[in-house]
Formats: C-alpha cells, sequence, structure tokens
C-alpha cells in the first residue's frame, strides 16, 4: 500500500510535467500574439520546469551507458544546465545583476527551500530522519569555501572606498579560475581517490530507480537526441523568459532583485526540487541532503565562475560583486543550513526552521529598495 | 555532607531574596519622598530580581497542578514575563531605543554571562560536565534562526541606502509574524510531536526539587493568588525602574546603549541566572544549558515579535532596526555559544571564555559612544 | 626505506637551512655596502626563517631540563619569539599599521596556509588523517573567543561614525589586558588542571624526536647560549628587515598592506610551517593541527595584547582597530578553519581547500587599494 503510494505519486508528478509541456505552445502564441509580456513570463517560466526535469533524466540515462566516470562528470556537468541556460541568455541581453541576483538566489533556495521542504516533509512521515554526515561535512566544508570565494569580492568593495571597477573585476576572474580548479579538485576526489565516501548516495539513486535494470541498458541514441532536443527548448524558452523579463516584471510590480533572487531560482530548481522531495518522502534523506547542497555547491563552484569567464569572452564583463545584503543573505543560508545538517539528524521542525528563515529573507528581499542598475 | 551543603546554599538564596523584598518599600519611600532618581532606580532594580524568582516558582507550581500539556505552555509563556512586563512599560514611555536594547541584552547575558558562570562554577567543582547534545543542538538551530531573523531588517537598513522607516517597520511585523508562528511550531515539537528528546531536563527538574511530591499537590489556588500579586508588583516595581531610568542613568553617568544592553538584562534574567548556577553546581548541566538558551530562544522567538506587534497596537511602533553594533555582539555571542556548546562537554576553561566574551562586549558597550535617540 | 626517506627529508631540510644562514653576512653587505633597499629585505628576510627554526630547537631543549610545567611556559612564550621582535621593531619604527596586518596576516596563515599544506601534503600520502577532535574544539572555542575578541574595537569603530580615537585606544587596552588573563588561564588549564587533555600531543612530540633520549639530558648551558644568540640575531635581522620594509616593498611595487598580511607572517611562521608540514607527513595530525591553531592562538591571545601594551609603553600606541576588510579575512579564515577541523579528519581535499581560501585572500588583499596611513 505503502509502494503504491509512491507509484502514484510519482506518476502524478509525470501526469502534471506532460500536461505543463503545453504551455511550450502557449508562449509562443504569447509571444508572436502579442498577449502582453507577463502572459510570456509566466508560460515560459512554467514550462522550463518540466523540460529541466527531462534534462536531467537524459543527462542520468546517459550516465548509465558510457560508465561512472564519464557519467559522473556528465552529471555534475548537466545538473544545472537549466540555470545556466537561463543566465547565459540573460548575461547576452545585459541583465548583469539579474545574473547575479540568480546566482545567489539560487544558493539560498537549494539550501533553505529545496533542503526546508525534504525534511519537513520527510519528517512529518517519520519521526526521525538520518543521513550520513561525513559526505554531508565535506559538502558543507566545500560549499563554505565556495560561497566565501564567491563573496569575497563584494567584501573588498564594500570594505573600503574608491575602489575601481576594472580591479573589482580582475579579482572576480582570478576567484573563477580558482574556483573552477576546486571543482575539478573535487570531482577527482568524488569520483577518483575517495569514491568510497559517496557510494551511499549512488546506491540509494539506483534504489529510488525502483526496478531492477536488466540487462537492458538504455539506448543511448534516444537519449542522446531527447538532451538534444530539450536543451535546444529550454535555450528557447529561456529567451522568451529573458526577454519578457524586464517588462513582466515591471508590469508585476516586483523589483528585478525579487525576481532574481526569488523567481528565477524558483523555476531553474524546479527540478532538483521535485527529487530531492521524493526522495525525501522515500527516507532516502542522504540523496535528499546531497542533492540540495550539491546543487548550491555547483552553483557557487562551476555555474557563477563559468559565468564569470563567459561574460568577458562575450563582451558582457560580469563581476562578482554583489548587493550586500545578497551577502548577508547567503552568509546566513550556508549558517542555518550547517547548523542544521551538521549533526546527520532531521526532522519536521528542522525542515520548517529553514523554510522559516527563508520566508524572512523572502520578505526582505521583498521590501529591499530597488537598487540602481537593477531595472 | 555535601546534599546538605546544597539545602544550605539554597536556603542562604532564599534568605537573601527575602530580605531584598525589603526593597520594594524602599522603592516606594525613594520614589514620594523624592530621594533621587538613581535610588529609585537601584531599589526597584533590585526588588525584581526576588519578585522574578518567586514568579517563577509560582508557575512552577500551577504547572504541576494543571498537567505537562498546559503547563509546559504556563511555563514558556510566563517563563520571560518579567523581561515582557519591564520592556512593556518602558515601550509606553515611548524608550523604544532602551527596549531594543533590552531584546539583544537579554539574548547575550544568557548565552554568556548565564551560561558562562553555570560551566565556570560548575566547572570549578567537577572536571568535566556532560549535558546531552541533541536537544543542545536543536535548540541552536532554533536560536539561529530567531536571532538571524530578528536581525534581518538591521542588516536590510545597513545594507541599503535611504530606505524608508515604513518599510523597515512593515518587515519587522512579518518577521514577527514568522516568529510567533515557528515558537507555535517550537511547542508543538518539544510538547507533542518530540517531547522524548526533552524528557532529561524534565526528570532533571522534578530530581531538583529534592524531596519526593508525596501526593501532596500544591494548592493551585494559593499559587494563583501569589501569581497575581507577584506580577502586579512586578509591574509596579518595573514602572518605577522605567521611569527613573533616563534620569538615574544620567546621573550614573551611563549611556541608555549601555543600560539597555547590560544592566537591564541582569535585572529581567537574574532569577534564570540563580537557577541556571544552581543545578550546574549540581552537575545537571542539561537542565543548566537548557535554561539558559531556552530563556535567550523565547526572548527572540516571543517577546521580541510580541513587543514589537505591542507597539504597534499602542501607539508605539518598534521596528527590528538595532544598532549595528548590537548585531555583531548578538552573532558574536551565538558563535562563541554555539562553538563552546556543541560538543555536549563543558568545564571551567570554556565558561571562562564566555564570560571573558561577555567582559569583552561589555567594554565595548560601555565605550560606544552615544547614539541618538538613545537618552 | 620509509623511515629513510623522512630521515633524508629531515636533513635535507637542515642543509638548506644551514645554506640560508649565509644569508645573514649578505644581509649585512647589502646595507652597509647600499645594494639596495630590495637586497636587504629579501636577504634578511630569507635569513630570519633558520634562525626562527634554531630559537625553537633551543626552546624545545631547554623545556625538556626545566620540567614540563617552565617547561610548557617556556615554550609558549617563547613559541611566536620571532614574529613577537618582527612586530617590536616595526612597532618601534612606528609602522603600527603593518604591526597590526601582521597580527591579522599569522592568524590567517597559521589557520589556511600552515594547517592547508599540512593536510594537503599529509593527505597525498595518506588517504584520510585522524586528529583527536576534542582538543582541536578546545583549541577552536579560546581562538574563536580571541579573534572575536581582538576584532572587536575594529566592529565598534565600523558601526558607529564619529567614535574618537583615544576611546578605541582605552577599549583596546582593556581588550588585550582581558586577552591576556584568558592567556593565562589557558596556560593553567592545560598544564595544570587539565593537563591530560593534551597528553596525545605530547607523546607525539617526543616521539617525533626519533631516539629514546636515554640520560643524555641535553646541555642546558650550550642552548642557552644559542638561545641568546639566535635572539639577538633574530633581533638585528628584524631590524634591518623592517627598516628596508618601506622603500623594498615600494620597489617591488607591492602595498604595505600585502607585505604586512602575506609576505611578513610567511616569514615569522616558517619554523611553524616547516614543523606542521613535517608531522603531517608522519601522519601525526594531532600534533600538526596544534601547531597551527596553536601559533595562531597565540598570536591573538598573547601577541597582539602584548603589543598593544608595549606600544602604550614605548610611546607608540597601536590599537585594534584593523582595516574591516582584515576583519573579513580572519572571520572567514576561522570559519573555515572550524568547519575543517570539526570532524576529527582530514584528506588532500580538505587541505586544498583551505590553500584555495588562502588564494582567494591573498588575491584580494594583493588588488586591494592602498590606505592611508599604510606607506
Amino acid at each position: 500500500m505503502y509502494k503504491k503510494d509512491i507509484i502514484f505519486s510519482m506518476s502524478k508528478k509525470d501526469i502534471i510535467f506532460a500536461i505543463m509541456l503545453l504551455l511550450i505552445p502557449v508562449s509562443f502564441a504569447a509571444e508572436y500574439k502579442e498577449w502582453g509580456a507577463s502572459v510570456v513570463f509566466i508560460s515560459a517560466g512554467l514550462a522550463i520546469i518540466p523540460l529541466a526535469s527531462y534534462l536531467g533524466l537524459a543527462t542520468e540515462e546517459i550516465a548509465v551507458v558510457v560508465g561512472p566516470n564519464l557519467g559522473g562528470l556528465l552529471n555534475a556537468t548537466f545538473g544545472n544546465a537549466t540555470e545556466l541556460i537561463i543566465a547565459f541568455f540573460a548575461l547576452k541581453s545585459g541583465l548583469i545583476e539579474v545574473v547575479k541576483a540568480t546566482i545567489t538566489g539560487s544558493i539560498i533556495s537549494n539550501l533553505l527551500l529545496v533542503m526546508g521542504f525534504s525534511m519537513f516533509l520527510g519528517g512529518l512521515r517519520y519521526k526521525e530522519q538520518e543521513f550520513q554526515p561525513t559526505a554531508a561535512r565535506l559538502n558543507a566544508s566545500t560549499m563554505n569555501l565556495a560561497v566565501i570565494a564567491i563573496l569575497i569580492p563584494t567584501a573588498v568593495q564594500y570594505t573600503s572606498t574608491g575602489i575601481a571597477q576594472p580591479i573589482i573585476q580582475k579579482l572576480s576572474v582570478a576567484v573563477a579560475v580558482i574556483l573552477i580548479l576546486v571543482y575539478g579538485l573535487t570531482l577527482l576526489f568524488s569520483m577518483k581517490t575517495h569514491a568510497y565516501l559517496y557510494d551511499v548516495g549512488v546506491s540509494e539513486i539506483e534504489d529510488s530507480e525502483g526496478e531492477i535494470p536488466e540487462e537492458k541498458k538504455p539506448n543511448i541514441w534516444l537519449w542522446v537526441g531527447v538532451l538534444f532536443v530539450v536543451t535546444i527548448a529550454v535555450a528557447v524558452e529561456s529567451e522568451l523568459l529573458v526577454d519578457s523579463l524586464e517588462e513582466a516584471t515591471k508590469a508585476l510590480n516586483l523589483s528585478a532583485l525579487f525576481t532574481g533572487v526569488i523567481l528565477l531560482p524558483i523555476i531553474g530548481n524546479a527540478a532538483e526540487h521535485a527529487t530531492a522531495v521524493t526522495v525525501a518522502m522515500k527516507n532516502k534523506m542522504d540523496l535528499s541532503v546531497s542533492v540540495a547542497m550539491g546543487s548550491s555547491m555547483q552553483i557557487a563552484l562551476f555555474v557563477a565562475p563559468v559565468l564569470v569567464i563567459a561574460g568577458t569572452l562575450i563582451g558582457q564583463p560580469m563581476d562578482l560583486d554583489f548587493n550586500p545584503f545578497e551577502l548577508v543573505a547567503v552568509a546566513v543560508s550556508v549558517l542555518i543550513a550547517n547548523s542544521i545538517s551538521s549533526d546527520g539528524q532531521s526532522n519536521w521542525l528542522e525542515g520548517s526552521l529553514l523554510l522559516a528563515t527563508y520566508m524572512v529573507l523572502g520578505f526582505a528581499f521583498f521590501f529591499h529598495p530597488v537598487v540602481e542598475g537593477l531595472g
């Protein structure tokens, strides 16, 4: 009975996602029939959610075929493909402040919203849930470094007066290069030299697939095709989303800071969100925590530095000088997530605390006065 | 012999408290005979200390009769009644900055002064003292959230320019509502769904009463009467204290910030202080730590939001925009208290470190220049 | 074979240090033949490295003779003699900002560079290295307090406007007195009341000496002589270093902040650095971590307050008002070092994370605009 319930909830998700695909033509229609920027923005935003989920699925299936090493690398690189694509289009359109807000927002929403809902909903079903603290702690340390590193240029800017923008830009590029190196080391560590530390998570992923994969390996060409088509669809919808963003947020009376920090990350992280909550409700907290923490770690270690470097290449230089309140919000999120995850246990109250922190920060960003350079 | 020593120290406390009650008439005489604001301030302040202790005693006795659920709620709500009453009268007199300073000061003094003295004096008697880290950690996480939440408006104000006061006020009310919700969830968690986690503490409270309560339940009407009379007495003395505050601190050459952060919390927390130290010296560190942490948690989760909401109702709107140095001081106190309590062990050096941090902060507040709006 | 390797690496170090002693006459020649400030600066800086190592050796040998109590005190006091001597001469020359930068730089470099290299190089040889978390945690708590305390005057200054310099000076002296008291308590704790907690480290030091010291106690007068001569040599070279500092850093195009935070601490801590890395490669992580943490703790608890008090005595009053970015850098270093050391395990990735944080901070200080008062 309990198992049936899960299967039912899985397929319920599938049905919802299939229906949401209908929003792709809606977003096109809205764009070309000129139904208004808000309609384009909302329909494109919602259409990206199932696409991101299929992107993740295709990556995982291909990863199974190509083997653990290359597969792991593929998974790690494509894991945040949606965020990266949305951010890239926003960067190309010169919405640099929005892109920066999306980076901090993704870190915050993974740590507080995704992990919070996982612990809360999982905790309603199971009195206490456990996860291996070793991997969680190592993730936490890596995340601490990554988050500290991307916030250092902001701190330099905030604690000195009259620092020239080119210097912050140079510092940002230097930080980006160090972070990408650290990202490489992390992959080396988790896939080669200390892979055994992460075994728990992997076996849980396999378990969570449900059936035993009896020799029927996934058809790689089919999935490469899916990956290709879905990536293009994500890119197209992202462009619609970004193009309508400025006008839509003005119509909806939202500041661009709020849009970047709160709204866009919810869209970009919807797939991880669904996965983390689903496995938490199956009491696989190891996997749930590692999805949430791993995702915010990848944003800081990979997505943010790639955007900094891509920005200089496409002539839209993006530094890592965030709004000081973003620094506060990220620091606060990391502190509270560490404090809650470090003991390897969770319950519904801890989930509520994470969600409450998210709500408080959400209100703060909502009330934060519009900052210059943010539409 | 050792037991006798405790009983002796208990009754010594009782005698001192009984003598301190004589300060009630003194404070009245000082007020009506116009002996000067300083005399009123000091006598009223000292008179509140034994009253707060009797308030706690009456609440506990009634809690025993009405049963664990309602009793726990009663205990939690009346636990900081003294702080709440003093703060309410200060708020009514428009001393908003003093009230805010008292909030941060109560958090700081519980974490550093109360926990510090408990660990130091307990550690002089026992080489190493242990307490259950699970409840301590959960308390720490809740406290982290609460403290972060009440400091967010200050951070918003400090990291932006030209933010209007009404916006900070709205944000403060939103934060207050979230905090009261979280407080409700905490009570639900600790009394209903996960009460077993907190059992250790409770059994220790019962033990610490000394005798087995053989069927002779406390006389509820007697204690309700005591609660009623003592609450009125606390209210009257608080009003004397608050009315003489501005003049007295000027005469004593103390800034209002120092008075609010250092002086008032020592008065308001004296009862918890005595309890925490007494049980620590009986090697009941679980209880001692939970009194100190629980008290600062309640200030942040319950007293502060209630004051924000009460302020808007009585036409003395109080926001949560603290002096930035208060933010630093609270953050520092929480960090060091977490770092010391997270391992479930304490010794005299850890107590000294907490006390040293308190002394450093005390000096900092003493030397801090007078802030506008603070008398 | 493995043992041989160690012995070889030990004597390699000895040979290098002996060769580096030749830089003493070079620095003199450079000074009197006027070969330029840069040559004096570099040769004096490098000459101090072997001298610091011999200073440590002499202290340890004398400590063995005079017994654990006095010896421990001697070790603790002379442990940072080199930093203290360099800082004292810089203070005497009025380079107050450089001295302050050296203090924060020493804390940062011990926690990130020394501990980072130890964990990284140790981790390349051993898959996982363990150390006793109890002593590490106690050290961490003490260090947290110390670091918080020395940063409080900066926070006071940064969060208020128009605070007079004499007030910051008074506050700094008060903090210094509290810190020296805490330092005394720490010694009492680790040598008298709770010495058993630190036994692991001590036995490892003895082991790491290699041979069993069969009754042949070191010749105390020889070593007192060595201590005397080496201390004078360190003092002389420090004076050359400090006198050439301003001109040399200008010629090398380095800001005085960068010199103070990054360059001088590498020279001053070279001896601890060599020890910590060597013992880490012998899998004695307990000792390695305690050298790194202990050294930064001593800087904050002993060297910094002594310099504040010495400054007032020699008429070069030094307050503890650091550059705000130094505050950020130290806070960040402490946070990440705590997060990595708290689980009592290390591996090469954790070492890399510490080194990466150091590199990021190094870049930040390199790009930090020149601050007034800093040459």
